[in-house]
């Protein structure tokens, strides 16, 4: 088969590589319906994160499975599912506390550019829909695998409860999808911070009630103003920069919640900052395992669309051009089809 | 009257200054039933945080009501009070979540080693008790202006619940008290990290079930080994250096909870390794006055018993000594009586 490899800076290829087979018992092999770029895939792509070699890329997924090791009993050839991102056992004590993605045996899932797909612990890390979905689901279960999955961390460790005010860092696909999370949980006002006119008809669309288009000290004012003079309840922050984590941790009110769900790059948090800002903080990689049935079950009943996030969609063997358009801005989030 | 002035490094004195009296119609003035010197004293006496000008020190008190500013309508003269570390009004938006210590109108009560004392905002920060109390139940009181009031925020910002494994980083009297805080929380199993036998023996009739003597790696991996492999559920940081905050994040289980109280000092936290650690992470200077009515019953019940972090006792005049003996750990934490 044909997969993406990412080979240094900018070079994405699409190029042959080893079709994926049942290595272990609990192993299952599926066929990729639909994947997709990350944000969190710029990062090397960009020369931020060194790529040591030839590395297949791809973590995002859903397909349907066709063929599984002898010890897998949850799923079986031919059903629909969706895993996350890192594959879990969830039955480690970690994973029984929800929090799947630092399982103890935890694998990361990482070739999913591709038409076929090999998922490690396949009992803990898939999903099946109630049946194989029609078409027009697809976009909004692949979301389920990570954007969407994070965004709703996100708003979960930032703790939106029903009349929350939550503010949300960064216009990008989770960023959005973060929006659509506190939305769902009840949150009575969602700022978003965004200077793109597309991102920001999109965070209307999805729940955001207020943009705020400042950035630094006047972005940090400009969400007091807007918040009784106190910040907001909640920051959904999801960039992962050193100024993104700032302007969190400074636009949430004293004993408020920050959830961080970006990638943190070159980021130092100063100790007697983050002590007298009184915040919660909480974050990392998204447990995506333990929302998945109750995320499908919101994608099935067609209550969410999260897959508006994709705003290109290309064949999978034109992968470098998503990856260059997410580079340049020109897309928020490229679907790729096998 | 005389009162602590700190004029520099380890150069503490008694000598005059002018005697409070009220000055805006919130005041209290209070005749200071006991005083003493906290671990966070040491800061500046160590000349690790500077000191512009000779400064009068103290911030835990408690003590007679002499007068009131013509505003105070909730303490009168002849009560005993406690108030919190931090003036608060206890009505500003902050403040009505919980979080009094940010109030939007915060004053630090710096000046309580002395016989008398001004306290500004009376009615949103002291708090009396039900009558004059016996000499026996005073530092069991006097504690709970600062140091038990910042030990049980530890443990609720750690989110200690009853059956948890909690583990404490520090053994003075915040991370003593912590201990204390846990076990009447209900935490199943404490766990204190300390080399101090004497600390040690107030530690386990505080509740603690396990002592770690280990540091760095090998107070991790003796955590680990504790607690099933995966770390402590609840960890309670009470000091406030970088090795102590790694300490605790890297003690703690996936998805757990930090609480940390240790004014911080020259910490940075790595961003990413935040991140992977999977914490959550909440401190900052405690709100005592939440806390105040509920601990107050329970000293007045004789339910607990925190005054017993005071293992020296001097008169107001050997302020000096009582910082000596601190800084030598000599002490735990030493009372002073006007």
């Amino acid at each position: 088969m044909r997969g993406a490899v990412l080979y240094g800076p900018r070079d994405v290829r699409f190029e042959e590589r080893e079709t994926p087979k049942v290595i272990k018992p609990t192993d299952a092999i599926i066929r990729i319906s639909a994947t997709c770029v990350c944000g969190s895939d710029l990062w090397p792509y960009r020369g931020i994160q060194a790529v040591a070699q030839p590395t297949p890329m791809g973590h995002e997924y859903c397909g349907i499975v066709e063929e599984v090791g002898s010890a897998v009993k949850s799923v079986k050839p031919g059903q629909f599912v969706i895993g996350s991102f890192f594959a879990s056992d969830n039955t480690c004590p970690i994973c029984q506390i929800g929090y799947q993605s630092s399982c103890q045996h935890a694998e990361f899932v990482g070739t999913a550019q591709a038409p076929v797909l090999r998922v490690p612990l396949a009992d803990g890390t898939l999903v099946p829909t109630p049946e194989v979905p029609s078409q027009d689901l697809i976009p909004n279960l692949l979301t389920l695998s990570d954007v969407m999955g994070t965004g709703w961390f996100a708003a979960d460790a930032a703790n939106v409860k029903p009349g929350s005010t939550a503010a949300v860092v960064g216009d990008g696909a989770v960023g959005l999808l973060a929006v659509l999370s506190a939305k769902q949980m009840g949150a009575e006002r969602i700022i978003v911070m965004s200077r793109h006119e597309s991102r920001q008809k999109l965070a209307r669309e999805f729940g955001a009630t207020d943009i705020v288009t400042e950035r630094g000290d006047e972005g940090v004012e400009r969400i007091r103003q807007l918040t009784n003079g106190i910040g907001a309840d909640s920051v959904l922050e999801c960039v992962g920069t050193q100024q993104s984590m700032m302007q969190a941790i400074r636009s949430t009110r004293r004993g408020g919640y920050v959830g961080y769900v970006g990638v943190p790059h070159g980021v130092e948090l100063n100790g007697e900052q983050l002590f007298f800002a009184h915040v919660h903080l909480h974050g990392g990689p998204a447990p995506v395992r333990r929302y998945l049935p109750e995320l499908i079950k919101l994608v099935w009943d067609r209550k969410i669309n999260p897959g508006k996030v994709f705003d290109m969609t290309l064949p999978l063997d034109q992968v470098a051009q998503a990856y260059r358009a997410m580079d340049e801005r020109r897309a928020i989030k490229t679907l790729l089809c096998p």
